[in-house]
């Protein structure tokens, strides 16, 4: 031990963690590592050692010292990673429910200025102290629900202002330190109405004038596109991410979600982070993401609040793709924060296993935002981001579902939150 | 107003209810009561008067002499009223979890000794006192989501003493005044191992031994029977059921779940006051059901994790009969306490519109308990069971999910849980 140690997290029942710093793919990734009756301490904000309980040395251990969390014989994992949120926006759009369940379609509820323009609508009206505050509840509540990380994207600006404003709210909500926030810079997630007869000219003020500014002023690791029939096409996708990759910005992209484009192949060949939904991935496009090993971010909460098909899982993992799971937290395909009933739904419907799962929130999230290095597992030397569930292993978690799991949040090296 | 209030819910952004004593069928199941900007005034257990804030006389109405919870502009609906829950039980089945995803059928689990016959042997071995330590943290569950009433079926003991201990823990449970809870009879929920080649000799157990005592011990309302292939025929359930209203039980149905045994017909015919799951119901088994005022308490969340069809509510809507939507709570087939992400559900798969399932988990849910005189909305005279939702309106509870959406639950006329 390094670092003299500030906390310990005592009599954990179980603790369960994928092992590494990059993404597991194949049986690798249900490989999870267990210790029952586990210890951990922290340092500042990392954890700096970690064993059975009856290894943990007494010397130098006593409540004097140190400040103790009685994890109560409960399941311990690595705090959760959401790869894949839409998370600034303003406006809720419940008044389209109704119209939604009565069978209007979805491009009449954009002609009423419903969709995806009622929130590109407001959150332009929003100025950015707003975007923070209400971006503040919402990380508030991920975090209650066991996220300590989450990337976030941009693209409900959709003009040069409201796009820097929107990448600028999540600059300072990450600031805030309530959870980590990893930003994207995703311009290109609809063609604003201003550019609908001209969407030359939108990707050239996202290639020429917003992409540099963005690199300039650090508001994004990543480029996204949203690519699809009638948004941006594969054509149009490649040169967004390529000129956002000569900036410095590591492409991601929204592939094949309604769509067989093949943006799965697309992604692979750009050698993009992740490509994301992946619904209508063919086998050609699942072959080539395997072979570059590009991790697949699927969506099943939008999957099912959308009833979409769901994507194709478990071709994907026995094809040797590393998969995250992620919320694709947004107003319109998902209004929820919490990656719990994503969760759940990643077992009932992709039939994946509780352990590919975890690694799933966990390890391969955080290498979908390039961080696997830091967090995404519980080892020595990882950040001190850690879930304390209400549980007493790690089936029942993906079991049990519809209420709010968590029992105690350690974010940063300290206890943060109690549900319950 | 007769009695003195002694408790005033203000600033009451959008009350939302239905009316009246009976559950409402057909348009009538969506005339939900909108009073924008409301206060009620509640008198002990009971609501003395409701109206629009202006309304409010201001004489006697101050800090010192009532309690006053101010609803903060949000929205407020009756209590939610669970029609369906098999509470009564011990032990979790997580375990089979893994063996489910991959596949292994379901009579190779109960072989394993899982499935329903594990929850009957943890039920048999806990004693009276865990049942009902155990049935508190659920109840306390449910009540942080917002369920203020709940039927609880018997049907995991599955022998005179385990069922008779099944319904006192119910009983003792009601005392606690957590919430309230109404009991069923459901010993014909499977067939017992000790009698799996003699069921005329359980079922005569059922009417001859159980049933009389379950009377005059006052220990159930209800009587149900899981008619299904494999468990109870029409017949033998038109057996228990008739036998049980000789002794004042009234019936109930698990009514085509899986095959289409016309159930629904059965309910009808002998007037139970519903006919449950209904997946498989026939258009003749509907109408029937129509003609009688039948009660169909639709089990959404089972659907959903089971990847079972869906019920046709709509055409039940159509065709005039009242629909209730329950959790169908049960360590099988939906281990989540929760009505509120089966009220998603029934939006999503069922079609139905907010207002419906409003009234589906409130008046409709209480008639199907036969206490809508008493509760299911918020009316002058009934009880005061409230939730204060942290929404703007109605519609919002419906299209958000994933997490807790009740801010306060006011229950038998006092604040009992604040969530978020
Ligand atoms: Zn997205
Ligand atoms: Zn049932």
């Amino acid at each position: 031990m390094n670092k003299k140690p500030d906390l310990l997290i005592k009599n954990i029942g179980l603790l369960a963690t994928p092992q590494g710093n990059r993404s597991l793919a194949g049986t690798d990734q249900r490989q999870i590592k267990y210790i029952k009756n586990a210890y951990i301490l922290v340092s500042g904000q990392d954890i700096v050692e970690l064993g059975e309980d009856h290894e943990l040395p007494s010397q130098n251990i006593s409540a004097d010292n140190i400040t103790i969390i009685d994890a109560q014989g409960l399941l311990v994992t690595p705090g959760l990673v959401d790869a894949h949120t839409h998370l600034v926006f303003s406006g809720w759009r419940q008044k389209e429910l109704a119209l939604k369940l009565q069978g209007v379609p979805y491009l009449e509820i954009l002609k009423m200025g419903g969709g995806i323009l009622n929130t590109v609508r407001h959150t332009r009206e929003a100025d950015l102290a707003e975007l923070i505050k209400n971006g503040e509840v919402k990380i508030r509540r991920m975090l209650a629900h066991g996220t300590t990380t989450c990337e976030a994207k941009s693209g409900y600006g959709l003009n040069f202002a409201d796009e820097i404003k929107s990448l600028k709210a999540a600059v300072e909500l990450n600031k805030l330190g309530i959870i980590d926030i990893v930003s994207t810079f995703l311009a290109a997630h609809a063609i604003p109405e201003e550019y609908k007869n001209n969407k030359e000219e939108y990707i050239r003020l996202i290639m020429e004038e917003m992409i540099p500014v963005v690199s300039e002023n650090r508001l994004a690791e990543f480029c996204d596109v949203f690519c699809e029939e009638g948004v941006f096409s594969l054509e149009e996708s490649r040169l967004i991410l390529e000129c956002g990759r000569k900036y410095g910005l590591m492409p991601k992209m929204h592939a094949d979600e309604i769509n067989p484009l093949n943006g799965a192949g697309l992604a692979a060949e750009l050698e993009a982070i992740s490509a994301d939904h992946l619904i209508q991935a063919t086998d050609a496009g699942i072959d080539e993401m395997a072979k570059k090993g590009t991790i697949a971010v699927l969506l099943p909460g939008t999957s099912f609040y959308l009833g979409e098909n769901f994507a194709r899982a478990r071709t994907m993992i026995d094809k040797g793709i590393p998969v995250a799971v992620a919320s694709d937290f947004n107003p319109g395909s998902n209004p929820n924060e919490s990656l719990q009933l994503p969760m759940n739904i990643a077992c009932l419907k992709y039939k994946m296993l509780p352990g590919e799962v975890l690694t799933a929130v966990t390890l391969n999230a955080a290498a979908a935002i390039n961080r696997a290095a830091a967090i995404g597992s519980i080892e020595v030397g990882k950040k001190a981001d850690i879930v304390i569930w209400d549980a007493p292993d790690l089936a029942y978690i993906f079991y049990r579902y519809g209420t709010n799991q968590v029992k105690m949040v350690i974010k940063n090296g300290k206890l943060v939150g109690q549900g319950n």
